[in-house]
């Protein structure tokens, strides 16, 4: 493995430090900025909530086994693991791009937690003056953090980590307010995110990489094609993992936020048995489409996953068994044959440069997954759902909507978001093309060295003189 | 690690693409048929439990704490996190079969789970014509998967994905059968599986993979050795990650089914110590008998694993802290040993190609753990368990049943697992031997592109002829 | 990967098995040993406590909510993934020590399990001629393992296993001790353990590692600089993974003994956003150090976490959420820096060769840790507690102490901590010096192959002489 890599490693940075300084200054500023100004916010504004301060918990008369902490924690944990485990390695398949794929969802998140802490708490927990902070509010963060890192997926490889940040900065922004308008102002449902995480995330990345769109990157796609095609490693060794972390905990994803008993418990039941399903239609339509019928493990590694994003609306509904199983095979259909047959005309046609496949993974899906919830919405009865209705569709139970009228608002919701995640893609585009950002130039996309201090680089410099083509772009 | 696999990675479909093309249709086939019997059988009988569905739980009057999702959740988590990662990586040791290891598992469970979920609910929950599904059904749903996976290892390599679909089709069946014989009708005790699981898995894979014995498979035998042999990172990188995913989360596995308080606590707190013990003696014997003294990584993979087996059936009782840790020694050390001496012979003599050593991790500790168990029960007294021998021994405390009759009936339940699994297992290898279901010839056992696109193979294909070794068995 | 290994595997048994056997008899004499003596003392003295014993638990009359199994669990589960999954993989960066990383890991953390159960047993639950284990014992017991990983980074690759057990064995006894001053008898707070885990384990492991100073080391200081240097897949692939897990399960970590209620929930909180800071300020702080402006991935994978570390002893407490990211930012960057300036300081100057940085990982930010708990202390109001106060400072509230004076117990605290660990590791050293122990000889640091069977071994033996400069030490 460090074969390839030690012949393609010589930088160009024994000849032009001064300049390669330069270009490495926004990303500490940046970094120092942002985390500088979410701490003064902190100061001000977060505080604990009843939950979690020492005299307002005490000052209750509370069971310890009260505190929603317990009700919460664990399926916290599990959507922290997707989220850092999950999504980082399914994006570490690129085999001279594995330092960044995993250090940068790992910056990306980490900001998006502070700062999304802060929007999501100002625009729903904010009174008294304070954000009220608690279990809810990291598992609301660890949500923006994952649509985040879905719109990485989208532009892989060709932006630097201070674009990244700026990238952040505005997502995260736009990720609560399109909540808020959902959640709050139009009182749709959309516990597990097939709009407001996957259909948001996808969209707004796909739109930032066609607004970033590099004509010339077609000339190194054979490069990001070679090096996708080249190694065992990185695909079976990280991203399979990445795969099987997502497939297992997606179950305490979409139920994290739902309402406790019934609820968490049927939404983590529907999204168990929908991704079996997208797993069994993904190895039978990957086999079908495939060269001499054989299987394409990126078909598996993210088609499988297709049945997590599609009960994302619908999982905490009255779904039925049978109804989780045919969304999830649907899902997975619908995601292996994108793959397949829209992704190169997605670049060919549209001039969008889905890196990581997101708009199979995370935008068609997630657009599925919001029609489903329309569906089995619009079939909402007070039949099926008993008392239960109250929370699952209070604005039923209390009569002030029919179930048709809610499914409207419904598919109304998905309207807001791909318009507020187009729009926004379209300006964080225009942004991230701002200079001092310094994007990479074309010939060090897919490239770990240009960011990170690689193995292997010092014996190469020695070794021999730099490369012609390295350099063209640096000078 | 591209080297090896780019020199072998030409193949035939250059030439003879339709009968390629024709031997990859039972895949898609079978799945697309089994997925749409599953889902009909689902819309017909599998419904919400009382727990799950909407109208039933908030008809009653129940306190969010009391849904047993939240005592059963965390720990079904971690049963799900083993079978997936667990098993799947703990495969994944063959330098040539990584893709088809890690995605058949995955393949395997996810149909698995569907259709445990139809025959365990028929036997155990089926009332009022209608399968009642929760969180229960999913831990089963796994452990009938760990079975399944259980009996892959002893195959894997040597079977198609549809031969295995199909294995897992018959076995799952017999999985519920053999449970339900000894859990409901000879009311033997089996939390953890030890017979039920490992047992059962382990003995229906040998004798199937007796029954497709390859006696032309010792001529390749050094490849597989060779292969075994010659790949750091598939050993540490996913097998060592396999198996401390397993050692970590086993307390759960075994607790996972036990009555709630008590039961669990003692469970995990058994497992715990068990494992240790396995750990150390494992470390104390394959240093004993290494060459040099020195340790084989196999061993440690797998025997160190041997002490959450063994206790699988007694770590609900009151085995005692000594008793585990005297448990898990004996385990480590009868693993290990396996390892050295018996696989050899199981090959040589019994002409069972056991490639993932699945005797010495689940046959001989599985036994030992039902004979553990047969101990325990008999030395069962109502002094010992006080008002909680109703939970652990209901039948003893409602003196149905002496503690002797109760050890006698779990030493038979011992034998009806192992008879159910070699009969299953004989029943299905002559099954797997149809011909439509495309087993693949010798030479090309232990190969992932047989079965998937796999990297580098495209350059192979300009860069050289076919090696004439591997077309003749194509022909 | 295969290639440098092969080419370096030959070893010397051909020629002289009689003293490599001999050589290696030590490991499964003290690993049976240690294990025999540990089984004895179990089954004289260890028992269910009154939530594990069947009788106990049912004697009472509780709820099987009740039990703390079911509070404490999923945070316990985390904590096992992390002393097992993160510190065994963050160790596993050095390309041909790899089995030995994971493999030593593994027996270190099995055998300090018992032992400490034992060891913290006598100090902390030992009434009625008994220790009663549960939950709370597996926490603790953990915890211990941890700090014994924390010491085994220091001297990684010097050490044989042999020494390392004999470690445990000194440092496990040293702990409790060590715990019990603080914990009981000074009435210090410490539950994520900055003092009592991070700081006692580091200095131990690094007067250990001044001790056995090894001046000739220097020499092959370029292999191990080397194999650092050489390898993508290690550290990304397995180095990066312990980080992450770390990463995600460390909020659990100072939360698992913590009081149930606001106190599990606040100090979950606090620890979050702590490594947030400690992330952003490492790629901030590695950047702005790093060659051309360029991110070290060492970096990365260690000083992230210095925010897990820093808030150990302060996160239960009312740190507010903007003290926790402050005290998060400041452990990144302390700990970055001194991965440039200081480790490099540390061999050259004082003669301590730190394998893998557990000073700037765990040493630094766990004095850094004491001293935000002294600040924190000292600044505790009966206001800021309410009726809380009781739970974090009993002696405060109960006017026992001051604020002002628990501070100077807390300080009091941390010098004990340094000056147990020093002592302890002074002697520690003195132990491993003892010949029977076998220490491996300067040549093979830093090797798997002189104490595990290796793949590619065997062909190497066949293909060509054995290496004089790997023979000379072995004379």
């Amino acid at each position: 493995m460090s074969a390839p890599r030690a012949g393609a490693g010589a930088s160009a940075h024994g000849r032009n430090p001064p300049p390669a300084a330069r270009r490495r200054l926004p990303l500490p500023l940046l970094c120092l900025l942002l985390q500088g100004a979410t701490a003064i916010l902190f100061a001000v504004f977060v505080r604990y909530n009843h939950e979690t301060d020492a005299a307002l918990w005490h000052g209750g008369n509370h069971s310890n086994a009260d505190n929603e902490f317990y009700f919460r924690y664990p399926s916290f944990q599990d959507v922290h693991t997707m989220v850092f485990v999950g999504f980082g390695f399914l994006m570490a398949f690129l085999q001279r791009y594995g330092f960044s794929s995993v250090g940068f969802t790992f910056l990306l998140a980490a900001f998006a937690l502070q700062w999304s802490t802060l929007t999501q708490g100002f625009l729903h927990s904010f009174h008294g003056g304070h954000i009220h902070v608690g279990v809810e509010s990291m598992i609301n963060a660890d949500f923006c953090a994952g649509a985040v890192l879905i719109s990485f997926g989208a532009v892989l490889g060709k932006t630097g980590p201070a674009q990244l940040l700026l990238m952040a900065l505005l997502e995260v922004a736009l990720f609560g307010i399109n909540e808020f308008v959902l959640l709050s102002l139009l009182g749709v449902k959309d516990a597990g995110g097939s709009m407001t995480i996957h259909t948001f995330g996808a969209y707004f990345g796909l739109v930032l990489s066609r607004v970033l769109y590099r004509p010339q990157l077609e000339k190194s796609k054979h490069r990001q094609g070679s090096i996708y095609h080249s190694d065992l490693f990185a695909m079976i060794g990280e991203a399979c993992q990445g795969t099987i972390f997502l497939w297992i905990f997606w179950p305490s994803f979409n139920s994290a936020p739902t309402s406790l008993g019934d609820g968490q418990h049927r939404t983590v039941l529907n999204t168990y048995y929908s991704l079996t399903a997208s797993t069994l239609s993904t190895f039978a339509l990957s086999a079908l489409v495939g060269r001499d019928g054989r299987l394409d493990m990126v078909h598996i590694q993210n088609a499988a996953l297709a049945g997590g994003v599609v009960v994302g609306t619908a999982s905490e509904m009255m779904l039925t068994p049978f109804g989780a199983l045919a969304a999830g095979f649907l899902a997975g259909t619908v995601s292996t044959l994108g793959y397949k047959f829209f992704t190169p005309i997605l670049e060919s046609k549209f001039k969008v440069q889905d890196t990581c496949g997101v708009h199979n993974l995370h935008g068609m899906p997630g657009v599925l997954g919001a029609l489903v919830g329309v569906l089995v919405t619009g079939l909402a009865t007070h039949e099926a759902y008993g008392d239960g209705l109250q929370s699952v569709f209070p604005l039923i139970a209390e009569s002030q909507r029919t179930a048709t009228s809610q499914a409207m608002f419904q598919l109304f919701g998905l309207f807001v978001t791909l318009t507020l995640a187009s729009v926004g893609g379209g300006v964080g585009g225009c942004l991230l093309k701002l200079p001092f950002l310094d994007a990479p130039p074309d010939s060090q996309c897919y490239e770990d060295r240009v960011y990170w201090e690689v193995p292997g680089e010092h014996e190469d410099e020695a070794q021999g003189p730099l490369k012609e083509e390295e350099l063209d772009t640096q000078a």
